[in-house]
């Protein structure tokens, strides 16, 4: 017998819980995809019954996606609740317990979000282990944490022991979002459902990767946060590194959580040491004068980097990963860019013209794939010509939207799936590579280079591939949507 | 200095001269690619003066092309010329030779173009010999031969013995227009201005190759000529078998005629006697109706067949062929279908919905390249579904019009490149290859499997690959334009 599930956000309040989470929840009940018997309990410090916490959501949906059905957000609202109090104080929880037995009929499922900021978590976390609160005596317990995961490798290792005291690994959903969108998900599909890439994804055919993660936006609001994070820890140590795993991994032998990760782990631990000299780091001009940035920061919003990742699969292939905010445009790429053919048997003009294979997996916003080919030009004896073969979600699935990424996490979390969770083994090894460069940037408060808002970036990231002989590659159109 | 050049074309009169070599010579005029000094002699039986002759070609260009450009045609018009005679009888040529003479101004190069009924091609051969006009003191001599070359491979030699008395080999270039085509040519950059076709293109990728050239006409006018050739005289022993060696041949190192050459003459050596049990001969239903057909006429006018290249690269990797006429549509493409992943990590409700990739070259009518790949259903666990990454001539090349195949072709007889023509080994060893079929349903009188006009063919056609756990695919879309 299905057992009832209860999902209690800590933070609700707040703006992920709000934007997010609720919005998420709303849609899969809609879709009819959540579990049958599923409450939601919202908890934060405001005072607030749950009449009133159900105005706030609705509020914040009707934010995020317009008016909403009446009929639908009425049984929705009957099974969302709210339990005020202070969960990182001793006794804390006692109303999230109160509320529990008063609304469970039976010994209910667990699922804990900590919505909250980051300082809490440990709090929160040592508290529900106190309260019994972990124990899965009367029903599964299971916690998903947001990120950031800690600022350095031994903060995380920090946090992943004080989670171990309370929660086994099993237990423990660390979400980065990126892992959650379609395009994310697909590359393993793309990469492992398909016989025809695999025999080519390796060095012997593959000149080197680039990745992108470009953001128009600027700090917004977030300045105190991002001041003391960074585009490394904010970006790099989670989000690229996760799509690089994913792209560089050796096929598992099932999708499994642990055998993914398995693999996902290796290709970390392959990653050599990134020297100092593979890395830029950029700040956009007028990121000082941010609500809550320090005048004098010499915080990085943009970074490129080169990593090599030693394995059979990788050596020689470099790995360009870059990313910041304040960019001319919001796109996130990989790129996969193949050797040359080893002998061209066509009378050329200019050798130098002629370009090498280049698949595009476009993450956002033009979710789909590019694999530039040469062809040859028409009516023409011998010249070739670039041209593309493309494949786009929304012309293949023009009956469906992509479901956000919170939606397929939070169902997996309900589920058990940790596939695409982060294991504490992967967040550190990923710290790793970044403590040293983000080491070498603070402590020497090295003076980040300037680039103009709304730009390409530095001048600085170019060169980084100019002196390998090559150039960044942009496979997806359509970018200013 | 350029010396002028006059292409000289026996069966001026005729449907081929009328349809295409006249239209297509006037197209290549108009955009100026034909060389600066050339003139045109038509030759045939029928009386006509210079003037009669351009009126006549004028009408036949402007059926093809409609209306064309007075000032254009009066400037294309001033080099052609007539001369009257039967070029097959002792003397024939000297119209031809006088008019050169007059018209000519100093030593030109000749291109003799035979587009006479094949009966006529010995005599005129030897009587160019006989004339002195194959000697190439004054400029070179070429001589291009229309198909069928031969109806067996007893005839193709004796018809290059004849040929090889009179012409060298590098002098003669034999047509096969379905090599002239831009996606015919395309298939050779596609494979070797790209790196990353060629790891996969062999037996540990690829599964089975299948090449269909549909036609949707009957034999119209052409019964008499049709029924004592029949499909595998007409279609496979030329066009499908070229279509395969450029799908099946190694890199060559170079793209001159020679190199090439050698690369598909190997292909047509590997490829094992064709047992009678892999084929499939049809007629379709009416067929012996038609002018100039037998009424008890056996004559197959469909057939699918299956044969093995037996090398190192295609060991095991069945080649499906299959040509018709009177068909649903017309359409020529090559279907390269691939092995399905060597292991699925996915758990999948049905294993048997699971499709492998497939490369559709598309020859015609719907110019282009579609690859079938599988990605993941957006909103599944971990279901898949094929998606197309498609490339397509008209959307890339918006700009032209793909050139006609005999535009090409000529071009390239006039410049002395004879790549894209058939050289005298690779026809006699296609033959070889269809002699034992054609004796076999000739020598049998062996009654061929009915099918209806208008249909996909007879279904045993698709017992034929049935009985391999196959079926026919089709990757091209638009097909009936």
């Amino acid at each position: 017998m299905e057992k009832d599930t209860t999902l209690i956000i800590f933070g609700a309040t707040g703006d992920l819980a709000k934007h997010k989470l609720v919005p998420s929840l709303f849609r899969l009940f809609q879709q009819k995809q959540l579990p049958s018997l599923m409450r939601i309990v919202g908890s934060a410090r405001t005072p607030m019954d749950h009449q009133a916490f159900r105005q706030l959501m609705r509020k914040s949906v009707e934010t995020v996606e317009g008016a909403v059905d009446q009929g639908h957000w009425d049984q929705f609202a009957l099974n969302l609740f709210y339990a005020a109090g202070d969960a990182t104080k001793a006794g804390g929880l006692e109303s999230v317990a109160t509320t529990l037995s008063e609304i469970e009929e039976n010994n209910a499922n667990h699922l804990y979000y900590l919505a909250t900021a980051p300082s809490l978590f440990v709090p929160i976390i040592r508290n529900l282990g106190q309260a019994g609160m972990a124990s899965e005596d009367k029903g599964w317990r299971r916690l998903v944490v947001e990120k950031p995961f800690g600022r350095s490798q031994k903060s995380a290792r920090q946090l992943n022991h004080e989670l171990h005291a309370v929660f086994d690994e099993k237990q423990i959903f660390r979400i980065d979002h990126y892992l959650g969108k379609e395009t994310a998900q697909n590359i393993l599909f793309f990469r492992f459902a398909n016989a025809i890439f695999e025999p080519l994804w390796n060095q012997q055919y593959i000149d080197n990767v680039q990745i992108t993660v470009s953001e128009e936006v600027d700090v917004k609001q977030r300045g105190a946060y991002y001041d003391s994070a960074g585009v490394l820890r904010d970006m790099f140590q989670n989000h690229l590194l996760q799509l690089l795993t994913l792209v560089a991994m050796e096929p598992p032998s099932s999708f499994n959580a642990d055998a993914l990760r398995n693999e996902k782990v290796k290709v970390l631990s392959a990653i050599r040491s990134i020297d100092t000299e593979s890395l830029v780091a950029a700040q956009y001009q007028g990121y000082t004068a941010a609500d809550g940035v320090d005048s004098q920061s010499t915080t990085p919003t943009y970074a490129a980097l080169k990593l090599h990742v030693d394995n059979w699969r990788w050596k020689g292939v470099p790995f360009y990963l870059r990313s910041g905010k304040a960019l001319v445009r919001k796109n996130t790429e990989i790129i996969i860019e193949f050797h040359c053919p080893p002998h061209l048997m066509f009378d050329r003009v200019k050798d130098e013209d002629f370009s090498s294979n280049r698949l595009a997996i476009c993450v956002q916003p033009d979710e789909g794939i590019h694999l530039k080919i040469e062809t040859k030009v028409p009516g023409s004896e011998q010249e070739t010509r670039p041209a593309e073969m493309e494949f786009h979600y929304r012309t293949t699935f023009e009956d469906m939207t992509l479901p956000k990424a919170y939606e397929r996490l939070l169902l997996d979390a309900l589920q058990g799936d940790a596939a695409l969770f982060a294991r504490s083994d992967e967040i550190e090894l990923a710290w790793r590579l970044m403590d040293p460069l983000v080491h070498h940037l603070e402590s020497n408060d090295v003076e980040p280079i300037v680039y103009e808002a709304g730009s390409e970036g530095p001048a600085e990231a170019d060169a980084l591939l100019t002196r390998d002989g090559r150039v960044w590659c942009s496979g997806c159109k359509h970018l200013n949507k």
